[in-house]
This record gives C-alpha cells, structure tokens and sequence, in this order.
C-alpha cells in the first residue's frame, strides 16, 4: 500500500491492528493511571492513558513510526519532511534516526523550547517559519520535492491515523483485562488524527463508549464542526493559548470524515483549568503532562461532562513541556 | 503466620511470590521507563522502574498492603499505627481506608507538605514529633500499646519487607518477556527493606546481576555497613539532605542480613546530583520523582558506577515532592 495513494481512503479498525503489530518491540505500552483521590473528588472513575511516558514523549511516535517504516526503503533512504511545533516533528526525527535517514522538520519560531531541542537531539534539520504569516505545508512540500524527500503530514495520512489509533487498541485491550467498561472516552484534539485512530478502534472493540474530543478555548473547530456536522475553521488564529500542539486551524478532511460519525461531541478547556489539570497530574498521578496533552483531563476536571458514577478514560497525549510552563503549573494549589 | 513473630525470622523469594498474589489487582504494575536520550549520555542502557506511578505515589504501598491484608480480622478492626516521614505514613492510611479501619500517623514537624496532605486526605490522624529530638518508635508502639493497634514497622517487618520485593519480581519478569539482562541493579535505600525484598527476588531471578543501594551523601550507612561487614550507623544525623525519605539511621538488623550476603555494595549522590537527576526524568521520561526516590538516578547519571556498554536497572521509588522542591530540580539544564 502507498501512503500517499487516495487522499480520501480511509483507514479502518483493521489498519489499526496491523499497526499495532507493526509497533510492538518499538513503541511503549503506556499504562492506564488512576488516582483514588482524583476519583473521589469527581464522583467518577478517572483512568489516564499515559502517552507522556511513550517514546519522544507523545503519541506522535506511533503514527510516525507505522507511516516511516512503510516507505519503500529506496525512497525512504532520500529522507522525510515534516512539519510540526513540536511532537510529530519529534517523533518524525526519532523514526528517522532509528532508519538511519536524513530528517527535516518545519518548525514555527515560537515553538517550545523544549520541542525544539528534543527534535535536534534527535539528529534533524530544523527549518523555522512564522506561524501566523507563512504556510507550513507550502515550504514542508517544497523541502520535500527538492530532496526526493517523503512529507510525513500530521494527521491527515492514512497510516500515521492507523499508528495513533494503537493508543485506542492498547486502552480496550486493558479495559478488557480489567473488566472496565468506560462510558465517555475524551481525547485531546488538533487535526484529529489521535482521535480518529482512537475512534476506529474504540467503536469496535468498546461501541457503548461515548468519544468526545477535548480542545483548547477558542480553538474549538472539532466541538464546532461536530455540531454543525461539516468541517468549522478556527474563528480567530490570534487567540493565545498555552495548548501549543492544539492549534490546528480546521479538522483534517481524511480525520473528519473518521469522526464525525463516531464521535459524540467535543468538550473545551481555558488556560487555567489546563494548568490546574498539569498540577493535579504533579501531585496525584506524578505525570508530566504538557499543557495541550492535559486538555481532555483538564475539560473533565472542569466538569464539562457529567461524569458522577461513570467510569472516564481520558488520554493525556503528551508531556514535552518548558519548565517555565510546567512551574506556572505548579503554582497552582494541590486539590486542583 | 503473625507478622510480629521471632524478630529475626527472614522472608524468602516464596515470600515475595505470595505477597505478589496478595497485591495483584491493587498495586500498580509500574512499567520500566527508557529514554533513547539517557542512554546515549551515559553510554549504557538504563531502565527506569517507575514507582512514583504506584498507587500513594511510592512502593511504600506494596508492603503495607502485604502486611496490613495479613492481620487477622478482629486486630485489624482496632487499627494501625505507622512512623514514617511520609511514603511510609501515605501507604499505611491508604491501606487502612481501604480495610476501613483507624490509622494513626508519627511524622516529623519536617516533613514535606505534600506528605503531610496525602495522608490526612486518607483519613489518618497524625502525631507529629520532633525528628532530631524524640524517639518516633517507642511514640507509636505506645501509641499502639493504648489503642490496642497494631505497628506496621517500615522496613523492619516480615511481611513489608516481602510486599516491596514485588517490585523486583516485576521487574525480573518483564526483563524475561523483553529478553533485557541487567548487569546492575540499583536501588534507594533508608532502613533497606526495598533493597531487601528485591534482593529477595532479583537473586533468585536474575543472579547474575549485581546489586547497589544508592544513598544520599552523608547518610551512607548501608554503604559504609557492606564494606565493613556489619551495621554502621550514620555518623552525623545533623547532615542537611533533600532526601527525606532516605534518612533512617543505620540498615535494619532484618532487612541488613538479607542484604548483606546478596549486594554488591552502595553508591551515594549529593543535592545537586539528586535535582539534576529529578530534572532528567521531567525531560527525558516525564515522571516526577522525589528526592529520595531519585538518588539511585543521580548516583548512576553521576558516574557512581562504570557502567559503560552495560544494562543498568534503576528504581525511582516514589514521587511525593513539594512543588518549591521540584521547581528549584527544573532550574537545572534539560541536558542533565
């Protein structure tokens, strides 16, 4: 299969199988974390799907490990492109080490510190552009064809959607182990490609699950677009918000048209219920969390489901965050 | 079998496989955490066990819940009692809650804040005492005499010291699965009942690998005690550390003659080896560890052991840390 064949084939729960295999001895199987005190102070059973503790840090390693190692080795030997401020360009740079392949990433100037420096660690060309002036995937595709180069897209890539989902599939195969039936899982969204993946394999494995995806304030397009049924942009770009992996302007079409079927609705989170969200991760589940990966336990902490007497899975997608942020974090008081 | 019999009977490896039974479905199987990155720095590879992900945000659970499940019912029902600066004290009540019965804490006026608040949050009264100037033991087994409840001794007690060898029988068995031959295991220790019970199961498991406490710089009695082949006490207990969960005196008579025939000997790390090390599990394996549990990173990042082309086990063995604490650990480089 060529990942770049059809825009708008779609990958379904069978891909995410095969990812799943495909992943096993490379990436982490990030365990389920509970919290007596985060559950008594809801009235519901929290468990916390920990990808901070996956390998670069977030989830992107998945998707970006099932896309990479499928190229065809001679055109993967010319190298991959990405895009990203921070996890997939990362995770994109990790995959790349491991097949001994060039990597470039396009990166905005005002993207984490942190981000930045993992991505370099991990051997890649880091190409800085202007968030809210130039396009990305413009200057990601001209890299990519002037080097032969294969783009590695975010989350509108079929095997990339496929790689997120196996976090879906590793949440079904504990709940199943442990008996949980989650009535709501809540899944942090920018394009939507962790939540389509988890959706594939959720709605197969657990369909009484309501899904739902978690934004940031004012970048709400999946809540908006749920609603409306066809695809809503972001109403205003310049809104500031500390979720920096959330900041994609739309839902992807390829993602969209996984979700909007299969998902119930979506929840939002303001700054400060994200930073008390992290802290609350500090003290009671001792997992960092970046600010965009606790948007769903921060919506959910926030009380924007009415979750009393239900079990909720909620996945914390990230954790590569500057210690300047996580410190504000802190500073927030421990019963957050 | 009374968990109070003959001071000096030793638990075995079959001790650990029943405590482990005993725990299963309510301590955490933490997973074994691996940063590419940390790998590279040291030119080792190193596995990090991730207790601060147990439930009470230490191990400490693993032995309370072992020991405190094994009183018999109508003793049980009058309570417990514990003295602990905080892991200890945070596993003991949660225990107690669980059994639904009273629990009384001895904690130091030092204590860290955040301690203090997780086991009042489990329901515990708590008695505090002054670390350098009143004896903590005979305040609770007086204590315990008065409200006829039973002591559960932190590191002294048959039943404890087994309850923490599950965290070296989990680790012995996902080395297996994942076909991982460690050539050190390092391990914190205070009174060395983690030690113990690992020792316990890494022996039997895996002996070929060599084992090492880890402890802070001034309080380096298990150190000082394999060296000189009996028990050595602190020389000055007046030694500033941030370590506060590492504090204990000299080895305990029990944990100390498990301990003495099966580790290799101990290494120790400094404050500043501590944060570094504190700060490199926030960047690179995004887990919160506390001081104490931290030291067996820190002395190994620090060059304590030559350790180069080697597999290195390491225990993070709890994660119950103030924010100031952990604020001044990200000052420090993401490099560390």
């Amino acid at each position: 299969m060529n990942w770049n064949d059809g825009r708008m084939k779609l990958p379904k729960y069978a891909d995410v199988c095969a990812a799943a295999e495909r992943l096993t001895g490379y990436a982490v199987r990030t365990p389920l974390l509970e919290s007596p005190w985060l559950n008594e102070r809801t009235g519901a059973r929290l468990l916390i799907k920990a990808e901070p503790l996956q390998r670069t840090g977030s989830f992107k390693f998945r998707g970006a490990f099932n896309c990479i190692s499928q190229i065809e080795s001679a055109v993967r030997a010319r190298g991959v492109v990405a895009y990203s401020s921070g996890n997939h360009a990362q995770a994109v740079a990790a995959v790349a080490k491991l097949h001994d392949i060039p990597a470039t990433i396009v990166m905005p100037h005002d993207a984490p510190a942190v981000k930045v420096a993992g991505t370099r660690r991990h051997g890649a060309d880091i190409v800085r552009y202007d968030r809210t002036g130039e396009n990305r995937e413009a200057i990601a595709e001209r890299i990519a064809e002037e080097n032969g180069a294969t783009l590695v897209r975010p989350f509108e890539d079929f095997n990339v959607i496929a790689g997120q989902g196996t976090v879906g599939l590793e949440i079904a195969a504990e709940c199943r182990v442990r008996r949980i039936a989650p009535d709501f899982v809540v899944v942090p969204a920018s394009g939507g490609g962790l939540m389509a993946g988890c959706a594939l394999a959720i709605s197969a494995e657990m369909p009484e699950a309501a899904l739902y995806t978690a934004e940031p304030c004012g970048y709400d397009d999946h809540a908006r677009s749920f609603a409306a049924g066809t695809r809503q942009q972001v109403k205003d770009r310049g809104v500031a918000s500390l979720c920096d992996a959330l900041l994609s302007p739309e839902p992807g079409e390829r993602t969209f048209a996984i979700n909007h079927r299969r998902v119930r609705g979506g929840v939002t989170a303001d700054d400060d219920a994200v930073l008390r969200a992290m802290a609350a991760a500090f003290h009671h589940l001792k997992l960092v969390i970046e600010p965009g990966g606790a948007a769903a336990l921060a919506a959910v902490l926030n009380g924007e489901l009415e979750i009393t007497g239900k079990t909720v899975l909620v996945v914390a997608s990230g954790g590569n965050v500057d210690p300047d942020v996580f410190g504000r974090a802190l500073e927030h008081a421990s019963d957050a």
